[in-house]
């Protein structure tokens, strides 16, 4: 079954294994003239990065990507971008010992069930390091964004219990806490709660939310094509995200109408919203107001705690998951949440491009 | 942008706008060999029906649905089936004065930014109508499921505070309450509360749950088409859902990891899991357990209390929004929610037939 | 198994077969704002209208279109179009023997073995009838391209082995002829010779050319999409074609390069072919010149002479086919030629718009 | 535009340009279980290499695949399976002064017309080693076909005015003559006269045919995924290919139908075709017969003699092309056509999986 491929006009095909020779993607469909460079590739991925604070792994993951093809002379050519990283610092031996029982909260029991064996080296193709392949393409699609004049920004909302106030939003800090918090005072508390977590031999869950801005009123399409689903099918298919939000989200089940609505007011000759309950998004097109994603992401299901569980013969038994395991798998997951909003606005804003008769008549009688 | 077009093996295209002539879907990808007939479709375009309790609309929608293609001698022939209802009780004139000017949390503005214009006519193409096609096809797909012993049941889970309680649950309530809860007396409460909405001029959301059983493991992919991934996009694709969750959901982000994992137990030699936090999905594959999906609905957006808003001059002006609106749109939901999982659970079923080489061998030496 | 939709962006959906209740096309994608009324698609439906000539069934469809959806006050709005088409004059009764017996060419035996039972009335979805989708759709496509300058034009090139002289080409035969020619001269020799095919109870083949003028260069893509690509399928996805060239097509296989080479020639600052060898396609991309695409279609495999063949039981027999059928297929096969080439070219002039960084800038920029 | 993925269950994207820094392919929906090696793919590779006969260019294309994902313990995992093939000996310098000019014959202009500029080292992405992903994908689809019980046999059916003699048919011939074809007298015909071609500094083009038997009946859908449809889309993507034909193909067209009919026949319990016309498809679908496809090919544009053309300034200039250039592309083309045609046909087994309700149940019930 193909399901590797995302996305219709910028389309990105992702591939590899945790522990295989390398990972990667190939970009489908970014347009020529785009000046692009390893570097602006690196910059994201460094941000996936693991091994840097006290709450990450310690194992060194220095993934150094490559463009394979698709930019001549420092831009692309409209011929498809491939990507790749090595793996170079995995050691296998780490998870020999997974190899015949089925960890809670992981995928091994249903990859057994669908393909009949794994890879079990690491989770394989379920692995975090899928989303390298991600976040690669996601930088393409954010520095096309860039140039369109959207601006995406994600960061984490809460990690446990801990929430960021947004009443404090610093964007500097996204980048320069450990746990990728708006907020430093939460980011502190934050640090302090995933300690007891990790005395505990427990982990924890939290919320990664995205906002863009810039976005233009008519991107995404009425009906299954809405702004809403296909963001939403982006960020559920990151692993570990169990539940997704637009704007006000889940709480539009308890709000009544009059709160919900929000009230359009003309200012200066423009329209816009007073408010944005909608999260930028209404009837599945967007209406030109900030667009708000919010992503639900569970624990990290490998804990050092003992837990019950099977093994390949069927065995009742108990297993303590050794190696390297992060508490929480929240601050690596900004980027990729970030990368999958990008991959998404950037496709909903080449898909608008012929809503209209006379966008394609002036393209074809003027622009070309 | 093509986008009235869902599923990749079991694949729907729906049509129509509620003023237009009739509304109705393409099931394209329908195994030959089903018995079918409009009373299997009628059953569940009935389960939509507004006009039946107090708290919906007095319009008549007497949606009666024809097939037209696709169905020889009772049996689907593997070719397209067409199905059409036809719009007969709907008046235009009611809608005449929302031509000039955009409704708060409707997509009045957002289709004007796409398209340039719209169909003023009662929401045309995102009218809650246009989820005829949706019910249709699924009642198709749910036949289908059922055959191979999968069952599905969506409910209103909750109306705005009041929330049904499932340790009351009660199958048969879905089907008789006006709510389309399984706790009747939640749903006394929630007819409580609605009647005092209606007398605030107020409309509320709510929440529709929707379980699958007897889905095997194995159903879903590990990257963009995770079986979260592929309900996320189904489910926020009908119109007023602004959040979904798999299993514990929104949940996770505040759970250990100790208590989110599920363990797994053998017992007589089948495997299965102790609780169901994942909601049947790890890794984006089915885990043999029910399939639990969660769509959160914002309040109707037509409410009769006066709105600030803009005209299309760009005019502030202020409207009451008049004719017929329920002030709630999760019971009418409820057959949309489990219509949206079904069809997509069948494109999994179909998909999965390829996962194993032994599966292609078993079929091309054995069965055919 | 979906196979009954055609395009990524113009993308249509047909459905019904040749004696059930109606026949249709959906039309997803179709930008908004283009004039559409039931007569422009009526007028290319009736191209495709048998029972006007001696080399004609004298069957009557009178195949009146109806616009279901996707049309607001004369314009189209972007949502999805939905065509339909009554069957009004279908006897099932004449095709009641062969229910029980393969035909020699036709898709009988096929459809059995693929499906288990088939509609055996008159072909039921492999019906020459399942083209008044294509069409219906064709007339849009077509009404589309002539707003951005692109004019099609397909023509009967030959019946058996009578070939139209295109040195005396005439625009005003191919809508005036019975054969579809545009050389009066030879179409009535072809006229003898289907009578003389009559006489003997056989059909003849023959083939249709479409020529696109006014397509810009640049129009598809180098790889999986090349024009030629998406154009063969489009052809080869019509009943009874078997063979489909570009440009010189099959004689570049005799050819030298100094032959089939076109050289370039500028004139007046402007860039074009001294010859166009190549159908206006190189490397897969439009190159601003004529588009030329040739189909060979088989003789109507129904034929008056008795056949060998088998029945469902097993048995070898000979059968002798009733009822009406044409000699020929090819001049109503004209209009479908005409409309999958324009469906096909108005997909790749939509694609095309995203291809440069500058076309998106420009459009986010300054058009929107 | 994305452009670069074929397939719909089985699904290769592929990329890299003739002077970057490698080429490959990305499969997906590979099924889990095929034991696959390096070695596997090779063996394809090699049939597609230059530099070994008078005729050949004598680069040496030493092509070494990697496999970087998809594969663990020998067999393939279901995830998706990653190829790629390092770019060691090319020279671009051999390239420079074509950047300024547009040569006969092939993409340049295109390129520039679509995109602006384009990668002008040896053609990029337009380059004959576009095809090195389709030929490895190729390898993994035969290999899957072989298991069921299909066999491919591609060969050179002609080369410029010398056609083999397919009653000295010997398959041996394909794999040890220079020009593949399945005769070696024509072999040596057709050496002759490309000798002469070179000499006269001129090209020429040719014919590929390809033989699929054991194919099952049932592949295949009747309308736009006809199987000569989805055949024909996969070879005229295929660079200089011109026309294609199914069975018959073009003679179809001066045919008759009691010619053109194949008549069925039983024997021994078993239905078949008498003879094979159609070419095994049958409206659209397999009918149990050999599968026949032919590519017509159009002489390497790349010639020796002087040439008039036009360069990037818009002058009227000459250019005698330099390099190393075969002066026919149909004995490298002949594993290219083997390998599209099984990848179509390996894509339609398993879309077929689903053509029947028992199909479903049988899977779920008893397989699964």
């Amino acid at each position: 079954m193909a399901g590797s491929t995302f996305g219709t006009l910028f389309q990105i095909t992702t591939w590899g294994e945790s522990h295989g020779k390398a990972l990667g993607v190939v970009i489908d469909g970014a347009p020529a003239g785009l000046p692009l460079s390893e570097k602006d590739i690196q910059l994201f991925l460094d941000r996936r990065k693991p091994g840097q604070t006290s709450i990450s792994t310690p194992r060194k993951e220095d993934d150094q990507v490559e463009i394979l093809s698709g930019v001549f002379e420092g831009l692309t050519t409209g011929a498809p971008i491939s990507l790749m990283v090595r793996n170079t610092s995995q050691k296998s031996s780490d998870y020999g010992e997974i190899a015949s029982c089925y960890r809670p909260g992981h995928a091994d029991y249903t990859f057994d069930a669908k393909y009949g064996f794994r890879d079990y080296r690491g989770g394989g193709r379920s692995s975090g390091r899928e989303t390298i392949g991600r976040v690669a393409a996601g930088a393409v699609a954010s520095k096309i964004l860039n140039t369109l004049g959207i601006t995406l920004t994600a960061y984490t909302r809460s990690i446990g219990p801990i929430c960021a106030d947004l009443s404090r939003f610093d964007v500097q800090a996204v980048r320069s806490t450990p746990t990728c918090m708006p907020d430093e005072e939460a980011d502190q508390k934050a640090m302090e709660y995933l300690k007891e977590c990790m005395m505990k031999k427990d982990s924890v869950g939290g919320v990664v939310e995205c906002v863009a801005t810039g976005v233009p009123a008519g991107l995404g399409d009425p009906v299954f094509h809405k702004l809403d689903a296909d963001l939403g099918k982006a960020i559920l298919s990151i692993g570990a995200v169990k539940a997704v939000e637009i704007g006000d989200g889940t709480a539009v089940s308890t709000a009544t109408g009059s709160r919900n609505n929000d009230p359009f007011v003309s200012r200066d000759g423009s329209i816009s919203k007073k408010t944005n309950h909608a999260g930028g998004i209404l009837g599945g097109i967007s209406d030109g107001d900030g667009i708000l994603v919010r992503a639900h992401i569970k624990p990290t299901p490998s804990i050092f705690s003992p837990q019950e569980t099977v093994n390949k013969k069927g065995e009742n038994i108990e297993i303590a998951i050794k190696g390297r395991h992060d508490p929480v798998i929240v601050p690596r997951a900004v980027v990729v949440v970030e990368a999958m909003t990008a991959i998404t606005l950037l496709d909903a804003c080449m898909r608008n491009m012929t809503a209209r008769l006379s966008y394609l008549t002036d393209f074809y009688q003027k622009t070309l």
